[in-house]
């Protein structure tokens, strides 16, 4: 069953899953496949074709029940069982997906923030400590830590990346621009965020 | 020609590049498809399937030319000609992506940041000015700023973005949560982060 869903599937679902907390916001209780490829500026029948493969989405003759809707989003996402994560960085990156909203609508919930300055240790960020990043081994584990989201500036990234590697975390989603050595028993993310730019330039540009 | 390339592809040739640009910081003149192949964890085959693809990679039986290849990658992603852009919403993101280096390697220029806020308008961040988002048309079209990196708070994104509508801008990679109503004549790229997250946790996750 998970198998089934491919990149593109879960990336346009996580979409559809903004459009639909933005209009339960608003109070809107019902949005139609026309309404959401619009905003996306993608072909209703994708959006229909997409939402056609999930269970109890609240379809009726005028739309979507934008409760039901999202809970089954987040059902097939896999965003009820919430993940814990530190960052390790606390720079600008680091901050600002401290206070990046949405992942906690998402699952992810971030606990902690690491660092080796001492002018930040000691301090919070959005209610969050900031520690010393040579105790991440000791609060990985008391703290049940799966996700160590990585944005130190990228000379020192493989060297965090190994202290990663000595602790019990299990995924590393790496925001600086280094490729990482591959460490057994992590898998590494790379968001390769020029590539998503390029990716869309290269189909828009001439 | 241009047409026949992937996203899948465009995202791994990003991601060789970034390996590459290691490589020719440590001064090693030659890399092996198996050595892209082990740093990213996919199939050798794969490497070589997307590197045939491209002219004048300086193979040979050792190896590729790092500096034949990263010529070569950087022709095909249509890396060689800048493109300018700002960056609106200088806050904690906007302040990373300004100190982003990587954005320079890939043919992405910086010119400046925007915001409303008094404090922030006037100074600098990594030599860069932060202007008044109310001077943004005027700059737009006297320093030829193609692109609108936006990072402001996602309440606000909408509204910033009907701003940059009445601009010279052609295209906003859009980093707030936010869904962007279509704007016409300006393509939309929404960086999609918990997508992102979302389609490696969901193949690597139980």
């Amino acid at each position: 069953m998970k198998q089934k869903i491919s990149d593109k599937i879960i990336g346009r679902l996580t979409l559809y899953h903004s459009i639909l907390e933005d209009y339960a916001q608003k109070d809107i209780d019902i949005i139609s496949s026309p309404q959401i490829a619009f905003l996306l500026n993608i072909d209703d029948s994708q959006v229909r074709k997409d939402l056609n493969c999930l269970k109890n989405t609240g379809k009726s003759r005028v739309g979507y029940l934008v409760k039901d809707l999202t809970r089954s989003i987040e059902k097939t996402l896999g965003i009820s069982k919430t993940k814990n994560a530190v960052i390790i960085g606390a720079g600008n990156l680091g901050k600002a997906l401290a206070k990046y909203d949405n992942f906690e609508s998402y699952g992810l919930h971030v606990e902690a923030l690491f660092d080796n300055d001492k002018k930040k240790i000691g301090s919070k960020i959005e209610g969050k400590n900031i520690y010393n990043i040579s105790d991440l081994k000791e609060r990985v584990s008391s703290d049940n830590i799966e996700i160590a989201i990585l944005t130190v500036p990228w000379v020192s990234a493989q060297e965090v990346a190994n202290i990663i590697a000595q602790t019990d975390i299990k995924y590393i989603w790496n925001f600086t621009p280094k490729v990482l050595k591959p460490i057994e028993g992590i898998h590494i993310l790379n968001e390769n965020l020029m590539g998503n730019l390029l990716q869309f330039t290269h189909k828009v540009m001439d």
